[in-house]
C-alpha cells in the first residue's frame, strides 16, 4: 500500500511555486522580460570562474577511479579540514575536521541535524517570518514544528511569545539569519538574549537545547551590517550551511553541518550524522563537487547586485509610504502589503505583472514577499509597474 | 539531547571496513601491493572517457547560472526523458519521464522507494544472502526488515521459507539481483515464481505487495547468463538504479527510481518521491552530474576484467576442493569456508595476507565473500597465497 502521508501531501500546493508557473505562463504570452517576477530564490549570478577552472582541472588531472570513488561517510577528509580551517580563521573558533560533515547543501544538513538532536514527539521552535519548508523538514523526522509569532517592528526575535513557547519538550530552536523571507539580520543582542534564555532553560529542563542555524545567506549580508556567528555566543550550536547562494550552485548540492567545537556531544554528534545518512539514503556529496568547492571556500560569486537591488527597491516602497524594515542582507524584502489581506493585494499586482509572495505561506500574514535576485536593470524597469500599481489601486493613502 | 539510537549505533562496527582499515594498516608495513585486499567493492576500472568529455564541454559551453541552478524536485527533465527512452527500448516496456525520479544513487532510490511503499510497522522481506546495510535503510525508516533464510545450493530464492514468513503485514519485498555478495542473477524461473506469489498474496490478503530491486549490479552480467527485468514479471515493481559500478562513479552519487508503468499508482509514487525528499534532505543529485550521465546511459566502464577475475577465482576455488556457486555477474564470490566457523576461517586467512569477508554478516554464516574488483594481475599472486593457505590450515580435505 503506498503511504498515505506522502500522498496527501500531493494536495497541498505551493504559492510560491504556483505564482512562478504562472509568471512563466505569462512570460509566454507577453515575453519574460515584461514579467517582474520576484517570486523565486534562484541566485543570479555566475559562480566564481576559479570553481570552473578547479572542476575543469580535476578532470584532466586526477586518476577517475580515485575522483569520482566514494567519499568516506563523513565526507573527503582534507575538504572537511580546509573548511573547518577556514571557519576557524574567520570566527576565531578551533574547528577541526572532526565538527564537520558533509551533506547535499542546507537541506541535508538541516535533515541530519535534527535527527541528531531530536526524537518523535519533541518539539523544535522556529521564528516567523519563517521558510515554509521547515514544517515537512520537521514534522516529517516525527518532531514537531511550533512557530513563534514575528516581532513586525524589527522582525528581530519577539521574546516574549517564545519564553511562553518554549518548554519541556522543546529540543532545539532552528533559526535563519540572515533571514528568508525578511532579509533581516539577527543582532549580536538578539543572539546573546537568545542564547541566554537557552543557558536557563536547559537548566531548567535537565536537558541541552540546541540551537540549530541555518545559513544559506551567510555570505551574503549589506554594507554596515554585522552578521554574528552563533558558535561565538552558544555551545550547543549546529550550523548547518549551503554553498549555493554564495557560489550560485544550487544544483550541485554542497553544504555542511558545522558542530560547535564548545558543544561537549560535538564529534559523537558529527559520527551520528554518518550513521543518520544510512538510514535517509545520503552518503555524501558528489567527490567532484566536494573537491572543488574546497578550493574556493573563501570566495563567493559576485553578490554585490544584491545589494544595488535592494537599496532600488526599498527607496522607491519607503517613497510610495510602504511599511518596510530594511534588509541587512539575502535577496529578500519583505514589506507590508497596502490591505489586510496580502493574498488580494499579490492578485491585484499580478495584473500589472508584478509577482509578489503573500507572507501567509511565511506564518505572517499582511507582508509579502520579494526575490530580488534579477538583473537590475528588471528592477529598475518594475519600480514603473509598482508605482502605478500602487497610485491606480490604492489612490487614497 | 541527543538522539540515543544514533548514538548506539556507533558501537556496532562494521567487519567489512574493519577488514578493510586492516589491510590498510598492513599496507602500510609490507607495501599494499602485497596485501590481497577482497574486502571492499569499490569498481577498479575508469569511468567512459565519453563522460569526462561531456563534464568537460558543459563547463566550457553552458552558461554557469543555468548548469548550476536547481534541478526541479524530481530531477532534470531531459535527463528523465533519456533514461525513461533508455528503459522502454532495452526492455520494451513503455516507461516515460513520468515513472523517473533522480536519486544520489541506490541508497537514495531505496530510502525513497521504501517510504512511498510501507509505514512504520510493517514488514519488509529479502533474502539471504543480503547486503548489511538493508538493515538500517529499513530499519531507519520505521518499517522492519525480516530476512528469509538462504537456499545455498544455489542462491536463488529459498520459497518455502518465504512463503512461511510473508504475512499481512508485508509491504514490500527488497531483492538484489546480480546479488551482493553471492553473485549469482536469480533465474526467469525465480522472479516469475515470486512474482505468482506475491500476486496470490497480495489478493489474499488485499492490498498490494511492492517488489523493490536494488539493481547496482545490472550491467555487469557474464557470458551465458541472462538478468531478468522485474517489471516485464510484476506491475508492482520499483528498480533502484545506481550508475556507481556500471560507469565507475560511486563517488558522484547518481541513480534512479523507476517504477514499472504498469503498476497503477506509479505516477503518484513518483510525485510522492518528491514530498519524501522533503523530509529527509536530499534535493536532487547534482545537476552536472545528472546532464552528463544522460549523455552516456548506454554506455559503461570496461566492465570486462571483473568476468576475467571471477573465472581465475572460480576455477583454483573449484581446484582446491571448495563448494562455490558460480557468479552470474557483479564483482563478487561466495564460497564456503573450509570450516563451520568463517570467522575463524577468516581470522587464519589474514596470516596469508587474504583479506576474505565471513558471511555472517550477510546473513550467512559459513560462507565467505571476496570483492574481486583488483587487478587481475593482483588476483593471480593471491592464488598463490590462496593455495599456500588452504594447504597448510586445512591439510587433510
Amino acid at each position: 500500500m503506498i503511504a498515505e502521508n506522502y500522498k496527501e501531501m500531493l494536495n497541498a500546493k505551493s504559492v510560491i511555486r504556483e505564482l512562478f508557473q504562472y509568471a512563466t505562463d505569462r512570460g509566454q504570452e507577453i515575453g519574460y522580460e515584461n514579467v517582474f517576477d520576484y517570486s523565486l530564490g534562484n541566485p543570479s549570478v555566475p559562480v566564481p570562474q576559479k570553481f570552473t577552472d578547479v572542476m575543469m582541472e580535476l578532470l584532466q588531472t586526477r586518476e577517475p577511479v580515485a575522483l569520482h570513488g566514494y567519499s568516506p561517510t563523513l565526507g573527503i577528509p582534507q575538504v572537511r579540514e580546509k573548511i573547518a580551517a577556514s571557519l576557524a580563521k574567520r570566527f576565531s573558533i578551533p574547528y577541526t575536521m572532526d565538527e564537520i560533515f558533509m551533506t547535499s547543501g542546507a537541506a541535508g544538513a538541516i535533515a541530519h541535524a535534527l535527527r541528531a538532536v531530536s526524537v518523535p514527539g519533541d518539539e523544535i521552535l522556529t521564528f516567523a517570518p519563517f521558510f515554509p519548508e521547515y514544517n515537512p523538514y520537521v514534522n516529517l523526522t516525527g518532531a514537531i514544528l511550533k512557530v513563534v509569532p514575528p516581532q513586525p517592528k524589527d522582525f528581530q526575535i519577539h521574546f516574549e511569545a517564545f519564553e511562553e513557547m518554549i518548554n519541556e519538550k522543546t529540543a532545539a530552536i532552528l533559526i535563519n539569519s540572515p533571514n528568508n523571507p525578511s532579509g533581516i539580520v539577527y543582532s549580536r543582542e538578539t543572539i546573546a538574549h537568545l542564547a541566554e534564555i537557552l543557558r536557563a532553560k536547559s537548566a531548567e529542563y535537565g536537558h541541552d537545547i540546541y540551537l540549530i542555524s541555518d545559513e544559506p545567506y551567510r555570505e551574503i549580508v549589506f554594507e554596515g551590517v554585522e552578521s554574528p556567528c552563533i558558535s561565538q555566543y552558544y555551545e550547543n550550536s549546529i550550523m548547518c550551511y549551503s554553498f549555493s547562494k554564495s557560489l550560485s550552485l544550487p544544483g550541485e548540492r554542497i553544504g555542511y553541518v558545522a558542530v560547535n567545537p564548545a558543544c561537549k556531544d560535538a564529534k559523537t554528534i558529527i559520527q551520528m550524522c554518518g550513521q543518520i545518512s544510512r538510514g535517509i539514503g545520503h552518503n555524501c556529496p558528489s567527490s567532484i563537487i566536494q573537491l572543488a568547492v574546497a578550493e574556493v571556500l573563501d570566495e563567493t560569486a559576485d553578490l554585490s547586485v544584491y545589494e544595488t537591488n535592494m537599496n532600488l527597491i526599498y527607496n522607491e516602497l519607503i517613497a510610495l509610504g510602504f511599511t518596510c524594515v530594511k534588509p541587512g542582507g539575502t535577496f529578500y524584502i519583505f514589506p507590508k502589503a497596502l490591505e489586510e489581506d496580502a493574498k488580494i493585494f499579490s492578485e491585484k499586482a499580478k495584473q500589472y505583472d508584478l509577482m509578489l509572495v503573500p507572507g501567509d505561506t511565511f506564518g505572517c500574514p499582511g507582508y509579502f514577499r520579494m526575490s530580488y535576485c534579477i538583473d537590475t536593470e528588471k528592477v529598475k524597469r518594475s519600480l514603473t509597474a509598482l508605482r502605478r500599481f500602487v497610485e491606480e489601486c490604492y489612490p487614497k493613502r
